[in-house]
């Protein structure tokens, strides 16, 4: 089954916005065996959007598009829909009805009547809830072809997807592609590679090694009549792998990361604090990105000032000494934090967020130390790439510092 | 003049990556009186890579395109322009000589025989510079239509883009556009559009008056041969607009809520210190990814658990009274974070980060507090649309709430 996407809205064509929409779908087609071939991001023109849909109606069995719901004239996909497919717009009983009562239920009355078109069906078309916005999708079916017809704001898009349309594509389905990700770290992708060798000849499921930021993934893909067939095909190629890789797994599938680190800490009883310079709260962030961080983790002294870092307990002579940007430094930094929040386990960072060179170090510098009160790591780096990028790459390092300590404790038992 | 973007890679058609590139050369374009009619995105396929240049090069006058300019045989937009164009691809003398040199410099030796081909012309190309990379682009010119081939990753093309395209599309433009956008707070959409009706008759320049998240903003946009004279144009209407908007404008163009309130903090000699709890570290992230943050940010302290609150000073018979998600345990907070910082304003958040009721209070509840050590600004909300969302909604509302403070406190002067 081939696939288009259409991306409809000016103000993508002005830059306005980053089309999001359409990575969410792509990512999600291979698992109904649909190719997606092309994606088109085109305005709210009556004779390019009619362009658009005529060549992905002739080139594609499946049509996905985004955005022109809303309820003034220059949302006009519906309209072009139908003028394609030569079929008349009718204003629908059933949705009239349910767009009364959206409108009703967020106090807006009377109802606008402008927004009466998003009732609006074709023959060809079934209308698609959308509990989070006004404007119903359309499900249209013609010729052996479908156009599933989804609203532009991503929250709302997300929603009708998960819970309308990938259902509708899994039941349509011949066959079902899942996979399962293996997440280690410590080793290389041909070392995985060559302990894997054992499972790679297989082809259903088969085995693919990448390595990524956060390490190198095994990717276990089976193809099935049906999801559970295809889980029943990677089970046991799992265990296998699992058995062979062992220890280096800290995570699967969507795992980041910060909800590895949090699982480890959860599971082996522990609490997290920060000292953080350089970062300036982006590692806490990142771990409290995480539902249930409470449970772990006990908060960060963002020391940005260095009166701060003294204040809060970083011994002035050791900064006098060695300079904020120090090993020392970094060191005291996380002994104090640990102190001071009364954690298990406390990481610092302390360097240079900006590209100029500091203390005679040069720009990108970055110092993190971690403790538990007995071992202290340090590991240091120099990066610069601006500073939200840099402060990205921090919180990387950061996180892999502590992944990396949370996986040789438990190790060691 | 029309454009078209063409955005070539499977990793895009598998939702791997998010093709940004797009929305970056997309809101450049007007400036030049481009006028960008679509974008299409394909994959590394040669027979459809070659349907989409056809089409481009038939329906645009400018086509700019990203990714596929690599050393493997799948990266194809080089050989399917010249199988396009009918025109044979040569190794270019030269740009074979500055590829050796790249990878001589990047200490890769022997030079890998394979990535001759980045030093591919064609007679109708010419090489564009990529000092971020390895491959040239190419700028292409014939039948008085341009192909700017430009590499997939953002940081190269975006560097190439500045250096090279732009300034070429400047050079080649019959006129430029230029914008000046005035940020303002505290008036409504129809308030400022009411004050500027004197200036709203204007076509060149026009000004436009848009309600965002961060305010209203008024934009002021002039065409004229040069950038200079267009400026000309803009500046009597932009003084004209700052005396009747006066002290409502916090910020211009591409200022940010963070860079806004970072620049009102350093002219009025502010230090601001910070404690967090719900935001988890997010509020002291967004400010210090402003370059020179240290000059007016202490820090922040982190309290994720309760009992960091009351060891970092914040009376545990608050908590215990009013409980941690209360106005005054974030009043108390605001004030302990300013006396333990040392700094001359301090703004504090407690709240819910997750759906789920505590203490009574609904999921997304937050608390901030604003203190300066005389005055106690205190404001509440609630929203909850999962925890990223969430968290940046805090944000929002904490520099939201520091810049009206700020702003009072410019105009008592």
């Amino acid at each position: 089954m081939r696939a288009e996407i259409l991306s409809i809205g000016t103000e993508i064509m002005f830059g306005e916005i980053t089309d999001t929409n359409a990575a969410y779908i792509a990512s999600a087609l291979p698992e109904y065996g649909i190719d997606l071939l092309w994606v088109t991001q085109v305005g709210d023109n009556p004779a390019r959007l009619k362009e658009a849909f005529a060549r992905a109606w002739e080139r594609s069995d499946y049509i996905f598009c985004t955005g022109g719901l809303g309820p003034t004239e220059d949302d006009i996909t519906r309209e072009t829909i139908a003028d394609m497919l030569g079929e008349a717009l009718y204003v629908d009983a059933e949705q009239e009805r349910v767009l009364h009562e959206t409108f009703a239920a967020r106090g807006i009355t009377p109802f606008p009547p402008r927004n009466i078109k998003q009732a609006n069906l074709i023959p060809s078309a079934r209308a698609i809830k959308n509990p989070r916005g006004t404007a119903p999708g359309w499900w249209v079916e013609r010729d052996g072809k479908v156009i599933a017809v989804m609203p532009g704001p991503p929250a709302e898009m997300h929603h009708m997807w998960d819970a309308e349309v990938a259902p509708e594509l899994e039941r349509r389905a011949d066959s079902i592609l899942v996979a399962r990700t293996l997440k280690t770290s410590g080793i290389g992708e041909a070392a995985v590679d060559e302990m894997l060798s054992p499972l790679l000849a297989g082809v259903n499921p088969s085995i693919g090694i990448y390595a990524r930021a956060d390490g190198v993934s095994a990717r276990i893909a089976a193809k099935a009549p049906t999801r559970e067939e295809a889980w029943a095909l990677i089970r046991p190629v799992e265990e296998e792998a699992r058995k062979i890789l062992g220890p280096a797994i800290w995570g699967i599938d969507d795992d980041s990361l910060a909800s590895g680190v949090g699982r480890m800490l959860r599971d082996q009883g522990l609490t997290l604090g920060l000292m953080e310079s350089a970062s300036g709260g982006a590692i806490a962030s990142a771990i409290t990105d995480i539902e249930g961080a409470s449970a772990y983790f006990t908060g960060s002294l963002v020391t940005y000032a260095t009166d701060m870092k003294i204040a809060m307990g970083v011994p002035a002579e050791v900064i006098a000494e060695h300079g904020v940007i120090s090993r020392e430094t970094a060191e005291a930094m996380a002994k104090t934090a640990r102190e001071r929040l009364g954690c298990d386990i406390a990481l610092s960072v302390t360097g240079i967020a900006g590209a100029e060179p500091m203390e005679g170090q040069p720009g990108g510098t970055m110092h993190l130390a971690l403790t538990d009160g007995t071992s202290m790591d340090y590991t240091t780096f120099r990066y610069f790439q601006g500073r939200e990028q840099s402060k990205r790459r921090i919180v990387l390092q950061a996180l892999t510092m502590l992944r990396r300590y949370l996986m040789d404790r438990a190790a060691r038992g």
